[in-house]
């Protein structure tokens, strides 16, 4: 077991970390303990200045040209595969595209179609709302599709042969809890139905090993533990052997396969190019790609181990130092089976979220009473999460939560 | 009739022009003859700054906190009010989101399952590729819906009882050709089925009447003449009245009535946040809205007159000068059906439009045998066209562009 820090103890943990100097590269304004970066990752201090010459550079001077030049048009698979080496893919099986929640419709209903006779798209209740939202709205515009919803620890039994696909979050977005993807990825194949990971809560953080799982199909948000900045587009993976099967029905001139040739008939791309839609967004992918940059010497062992440790000493900082307060961890205590954040639920969870964040340590709320604490192994450091329980320690002896002020909605929770 | 202008008439043009003092906000390379804002607009001098000022001020520091303390949660719709002034709509009829394509797809499977006893989706040969590859691609995914060209001058008497929606692009990308928006839309109301229009090359460039012309929905491009930058987001516009009718195949979280609430259905919100998807993509936003603020103390009789004025001049000058050039103009004579581009065919068009290039005159080439020249009235001046066919009439005068270098394609082109 896991026993609770003490200042120096954590300072040691940082001393001997081999990712410390990683957190040089992100701009973390003082006075601030981010844990949040599981919603929005921290900015790149290279950031600000590669869209300023982005802009200034690419745009202003070369203008039009900028698309050949500065192959602005390689861009979605250029830092798809970047983004291959996170999740364990090959470079031709990732793109950058779209939102997360579209590019979830195209796959989804790519593999609805894909799969005829079979009408169920199957999940688990509670996933990410997105991507129910999208599972239902992909049922709706087919018409002949049902989507269902089974607790986690029964899914794998209820996938039969009227299972088209399995959409499931690899690492779930309220308790952090881990799906084995391998198991249910193999639990789904033995019916013949597909797997659609959502990999938006771990990419970044957890190694993701797609192919070594046999993986069929992925999507993965850019502005997480990617680093990509506000809204930043998003990545869908295709495994190779279902590339040629799979037609996106979201069919924009990026995923023809001769975009320029300006033809009346849509003919899809060969590859992961044919589930590009639109024209991709040049500024966002800069700023993307500084996050992406941040990975280049980076050792996934490293990254994994001081996401467990981190977690295993949060939890035990907590549980040591504010029992009696009504926090409840709802987190995977088994740092395997848990993602890079903790949960810990609470009754009046809103009001001291934004106690600790009126005190510089910001977690997140989500509905209906967790806080959220996330870890990012590249920037947190054993020092900030042993400040950080400090600092709930603090607010929840003297109660300094329960104020008013503090249960006023914000617009974004 | 217009006749050749010589350059000091041209000067004059531009010293009487009420728009001069637009181009000061503009970066326009010394040079560069930049005739292709129809395609990616130039860089206001004020977007490097801002997209800095973002990363630096709003993400870097105030972190997941932006969305609410700078609003970010706030910018499709009031970024959508902005564009709304220039289309002639009203402010919460339109929204930023996704690219023109993903917002044509939303639009149409909207209309299509509005009207679900007609089973055509009407448009006409030659559009804009990516409204027809979109068109299959709704048809393809509702199983149920064709899509028919028919010639633009036969198009209205093919409005039936059967059309579920008409999708036209106001002002042709290659021809330049300008529909009677409130003619077709009467037209196919008459018969009871919706239009939609792609306002991409007209935005901008022209004022346009959506409200006026009693029109139903409409899509467009955030980089064109609104010069929001390469790959910036679209808008989509949909009549107050269709609003609680319609809702969006593309059911993500930012469409929900309650995103922030995590619940497990999906329940379109009231208005047109509901064709909202995915989380808005805050750095692309922040360079739109520079290239929007370009139009705030504009008149929009001044942009009418001036591509108008640019246009007939331009085409005077071609004819004059370059005749016996085998150049053939493609696009309307008539101002008054023209958008803010004149397009010529030539039987080597790719190589004649590289050796202008070479020679700093920008304007495109679109297969198999058109070159666009594009004229943006906030930047474009009189001089401008007068240098671009005193180097046109030269290159064609000498056969410069009769060289194997120019003929090799680029991957844009």
């Amino acid at each position: 077991m896991t026993m609770a820090l003490d200042r120096e103890a954590a300072r040691a943990l940082d001393a001997a970390d081999p990712l410390r100097g990683k957190r040089a590269g992100f701009a973390l304004p003082d006075g601030v303990i981010y844990l949040n970066g599981n919603s929005l990752g921290a900015a790149p201090l290279s950031a600000a200045a590669r869209v300023g010459r982005l802009v200034r550079d690419e745009w202003a001077r070369d203008l039009i040209g900028s698309w050949n030049v500065h192959d602005w048009i390689g861009a979605p698979q250029r830092l798809g595969a970047r983004i291959a080496r996170l999740i364990g893919a090959e470079a031709d099986e990732v793109a950058i595209a779209d939102s997360t929640s579209v590019n979830l419709y195209k796959l989804l209903v790519a593999a609805c179609t894909a799969r005829p006779g079979r009408k169920t798209i199957l999940s688990e209740p509670g996933n990410f709302p997105t991507d129910l939202y999208i599972a239902q709205g992909v049922a709706a515009t087919l018409g002949d599709r049902t989507v269902r919803t089974v607790e986690i620890d029964r899914l794998c039994d209820a996938i039969d042969a009227d299972t088209a696909v399995v959409l499931l979050t690899h690492v779930h977005y309220k308790s952090g809890h881990m799906l084995d993807m391998a198991a249910i990825t193999a639990a789904a194949h033995a019916q013949g139905a597909l797997v659609l990971w959502d990999l938006s809560h771990s990419v970044g953080a957890l190694p993701v090993d797609l192919n070594g799982c046999a993986a069929d199909l992925a999507v993965g948000c850019g502005y997480k533990y990617l680093n990509g900045g506000p809204g930043a587009p998003a990545f869908l993976y295709v495994a190779r052997r279902l590339q040629a099967e799979l037609v996106s029905p979201l069919t924009g001139w990026m995923g023809h396969d001769a975009p320029f040739a300006f033809g009346d008939d849509y003919v899809p791309a060969t590859g992961i190019a044919r589930f590009l839609c639109g024209t991709p967004p040049i500024l966002a992918m800069a700023a993307l790609e500084e996050g992406l940059a941040q990975f280049d010497d980076v050792s996934f062992d490293d990254i994994l181990t001081k996401s467990r440790t981190l977690g295993d000493h949060f939890i035990a900082m907590v549980e040591a130092r504010c029992a009696g307060h009504d926090l409840e961890l709802i987190s995977p205590r088994d740092a395997a089976r848990r993602g890079s954040h903790v949960s810990f639920a609470h009754p009046d969870a809103y009001a001291l979220c934004q106690a600790l964040i009126a005190r510089g340590v910001v977690g997140d709320f989500r509905a209906p009473d967790a806080i959220r604490f996330g870890f990012t192994p590249l920037y947190t450091s054993f020092e900030d999460i042993w400040n950080a329980v400090e600092i709930l320690e603090r607010v929840l002896d003297e109660r300094a939560w329960d104020r008013s002020e503090y249960r006023v909605r914000a617009a974004v929770t």
